[in-house]
């Protein structure tokens, strides 16, 4: 079996998480799981999600893939943090290393991203530069066997995609179909570049509210 | 607060629940909460992801809004389901009783479907059918004050209509641009009617296995 962890900390985004859960929980062949610093329960950004992690990164010394999610627990990050040290323990190990929104600010944490174009929560760019990488606004970038992907549900993106790699295009079509991901947005305001100024601002407005 | 019960039960779908979730839970002024028959862990359809229920059915009489995600034990139910019973109980306090994917079933059985256009997962249209709604392939269909969504990742363009109904369209778009909801799937294969039909057999195949 190809295995796969799936990153919790206190404090990650559901949907960043669950998006590539659900695109690879049901692929025959891959052994999916939630790991954590510890096992049990851990609470995301709201308090009002509790995801159960089965394994912990101490009992866990290689993946062949790891999925990394956002948060907002990523400002002022050190090396002593224990999900940027799972990422420098698990890295060389995997085939792919990804992340969905700013778990790319983990990435970069662990030093695997300096000068690779990667991505984040567009909210998050300046933070990537300032940790080495080189951000670009597309949805979902592949840099050597590093992917990372744009905000929260992004990660339904690259989970596909990532399906396309390992088993080919039908395998990622059959899910795709299984999860009537045939999306419709209401809106077309879903990325920076496709909403006024003004409202970009007013919403990078609540992301870096320090209350948040 | 506007109280949103979001539906756990054995062998829920985990999107299904964390798209229309994610879209909902930082929306001041709503309180959101999951709710089960029993309080605790509630496993998902692939046994791997484990969701904490705060709230049991008991416990609770009457919410603002209800969503119902589909799984896989939507099989020959009848009206001794928790769930059914639930829905049967709650829809009189709602202002908004909702579902996604084969949650829709939940709500045809608790007799709340009769008559009208509603939506479920693709390959169960069927099943709705005979319990009596009208099924129709949108992705996310209003009757009165009954919402229903398509398969799995639909609840994300559903919630977002659902901010946007409570709200105005300006925090649906807000919401939409904090979550960066700029769809690309790698391929166009997301619904029945995108792909061929000998595909669309073969994934129904999947689903109509009964050893799933």
């Amino acid at each position: 079996m190809t295995t796969v962890g799936l990153v919790l900390y206190p404090q990650f985004t559901a949907l960043d998480i669950i998006g590539p859960f659900q695109t690879l929980v049901d692929v025959p062949g891959l052994d999916v799981f939630f790991v954590a610093a510890e096992k049990g329960l851990i609470v995301d950004h709201s308090g009002k999600c509790s995801l159960e992690a089965s394994r912990s990164f101490d009992e866990t010394d290689s993946l062949d893939i790891v999925v990394v999610p956002g948060g907002f627990a990523d400002r002022n990050l050190d090396n002593s943090n224990e999900v940027v040290k799972f990422v420098k323990k698990i890295h060389p190990t995997t085939t792919w290393t990804t992340s969905v929104c700013t778990g790319s600010i983990y990435l970069a944490h662990a030093g695997i991203l300096n000068g690779l174009t990667a991505t984040t929560h567009w909210a998050s760019y300046d933070r990537l530069k300032a940790l080495g990488a080189v951000p670009s606004e597309q949805r979902v970038i592949k840099s050597g066997r590093i992917i990372t992907a744009a905000g929260v549900s992004s990660g339904i993106d690259m989970g596909l995609e990532l399906v396309a790699v390992l088993y080919g295009d039908e395998m990622a079509k059959t899910i795709q179909l299984a999860i009537e991901y045939d999306p419709q947005p209401p809106f077309d305001a879903g990325s920076p570049s496709k909403v006024s100024p003004e409202f970009k601002s007013f919403v990078q407005g609540i992301f870096d509210n320090p209350n948040r």
